[in-house]
């Protein structure tokens, strides 16, 4: 391990510099986007029996958002003592305990595959959302668990600009423009600004309420404290009402258009319900890019077929991937995009130095900098 | 006349105030945008044989646009001695003689035109656009020629908007987002932020500048006086780099996004042509909210096939309405909305506002105050 520690550590300032203008560089391509090569059994006997190996193994889970594996591979593919592996979702309990970090993606990780996970140290997302692991068995295994701030790699960027191009797009009906397209249609349909808009939101919003700003809009947001690992941000002097957890419906009262960016967990699932859709006017708009379990299905759909709701954007959706075929879908004023809020070459390599250098630190034993630890 | 006209001063105080209330109530509505019933007939008997008559008459050529002569009907539905009709592009030759007010859309109003319409006092755009209109047959015929500025009927600001769309519509990859749900992948295709990037822009572009502002980015204008009849705005304190008309290719060279906002004319047909293209960066976008023909088509076709050119987005094509078989709309970068930048409630109802209120402002001989006349 010494050994191990010193050559990463001879390794680390010349190389991350070089490998971190590598990456910038690739920043610009748009990659092919393969599944790596799967070899199993290769996998398990690599590593040693306890503790650290000569090698540091990240897992990523499950074949969905492959960019993360492959940039993360990119990054550390002049370090042959990190070894990154991806395996289908299926496959995680099968092979964890082969590994030191695990980035989850959307795998569930509870108490059972925790328990398999003997040499995990890290537990960590590519990104924000945390809501699949079990913290507390984690804790008590003395797994540590992270996330990567969206607001130091570019992930609450790429989420904010994500949640103006839904927001553009619902206000605009995508749907209809696009149909007007194929029936040689011209100036139709008549859309909507954002300007003149009262916008609601919370949580990773102050991108957003940057960017909105100059759209010429009220901005609202409650300052609710959906847990201790709300992403913090300052929201004073862009926002023009601020109000507490029980202002919410208050708030939604005078919203035109409503963005949830908050983080899922018990206090939050749910919460955008048949009270909180009720309290909206009549013809508002819901965006949401968080994660899709904010929102109650049924009362989303109630508002959408009463019209009082009057257009719903989501990158994120109730069961991922979702069924093309819901009925959801159907509305004219419904769109949906494959949960890529975050997933942009900029912030996608950003992460991918921050899964790398947590790798490369952990095996050379220094404290670890960019990350979030929850427990 | 003076009868007309001291009934329209009557009513104007007091009724304008209440359907300019009406008019902001009714913005938050989503008409159904029927065809209106069209008698030819009535139409050519209704008026008087020479200059004005009891009935000042107001034609909106061609059924694209719809809304554009139905917020104008809406807005003026209490003054029965203002008329409105609209007529298919193909009639507007048997019937402009009748009237005194002309709306072209996209119609083409030539010097054979302008010839028939020998009651005719104002051609003017329900927006900004004149290039289908002989302005020089116009003012030898004595009829005056005037756009609605953007910059003061929300135009301008429903355009950023639209810009804005387009940008991150081609940025994330729209067509392979719509993939990726369809054939239920997720975190696909791995986008590019605004953030970070280099826009180069001109004309209606400060909406749009004050907007990508907060977003992170570069921003470069050329100030090319393309035309007398150029919006003008001031750019200053937003553009990092402006240049003259000479510096157009240097800025490409260094432009992540080009933005094409300008008027089209003979100085700017085609000016994004091969040599524009080529001085781009491999991979830069091009967003065009203007005019179709602003773009060479085959040079835009050529830059995508050979991949230089890493995206299209486009709200006007080269023929309108433009054939969804065109082999340009296949590339999987390119998108396009149906000629609808400024098409919201808010814009179109104000500019219906201004529509109306130069009928009645003609119709009692009062001084024009939202339009920009060109002749």
């Amino acid at each position: 391990m010494a050994g191990a520690r010193s050559a990463a550590t001879r390794l680390t300032h010349s190389s991350l510099f070089l490998l971190s203008r590598a990456a910038a560089a690739a920043a610009t391509r748009h990659p092919n986007l393969p599944s790596p090569p799967r070899d199993y059994s290769k996998m398990a006997s690599s590593v040693g029996g306890n503790g650290y190996s000569d090698v540091t193994r990240v897992l990523f889970c499950g074949h969905y958002w492959p960019a993360s594996t492959i940039y993360t591979k990119e990054y550390l593919q002049n370090y042959p003592f990190i070894q990154v592996d991806e395996v289908g979702l299926e496959h995680v309990p099968d092979v964890i305990q082969n590994y030191h970090i695990c980035v989850v993606k959307n795998k569930c990780i509870d108490s059972d595959i925790i328990a398999k996970a003997t040499k995990m140290k890290i537990i960590m997302q590519y990104g924000v959302g945390l809501e699949g692991v079990d913290i507390n068995a984690a804790t008590e295994q003395k797994i540590k668990v992270a996330r990567i701030p969206g607001s130091t790699t570019g992930n609450a960027i790429a989420c904010a600009e994500m949640a103006i191009y839904l927001t553009l797009g619902v206000l605009r009906k995508q749907k209809e423009m696009d149909t007007a397209v194929i029936q040689k249609d011209l100036g139709l349909p008549v859309g909507e600004t954002i300007f003149g808009k009262t916008v609601c939101f919370s949580s990773i919003g102050m991108e957003i309420a940057k960017r909105l700003r100059p759209f010429g809009v009220k901005i609202l947001a409650t300052k609710r404290n959906w847990s201790s690992y709300t992403v913090s941000c300052d929201l004073d002097g862009l926002v023009d009402k601020k109000g507490g957890p029980e202002d919410m419906y208050e708030l939604a009262r005078e919203a035109d258009i409503v963005i949830t960016c908050m983080t899922l967990n018990n206090e939050s699932v749910g919460i955008v319900d048949h009270k909180f859709l009720s309290a909206l006017k009549k013809g508002s708009y819901l965006i949401n890019i968080a994660r899709g379990r904010l929102l109650d299905y049924t009362a989303v759909f109630n508002h959408l077929e009463s019209g009082h709701l009057g257009g719903l954007g989501i990158d994120v959706a109730w069961t991922e991937p979702f069924d093309p075929e819901d009925p959801i879908l159907k509305f004219p004023n419904v769109i949906i995009t494959p949960h890529v809020a975050g997933i942009t070459e900029y912030s996608y390599r950003t992460m991918a130095k921050v899964v790398g250098d947590v790798a490369l630190k952990l095996h050379a034993g220094e404290p670890f900098t960019e990350i979030e630890f929850v427990n």
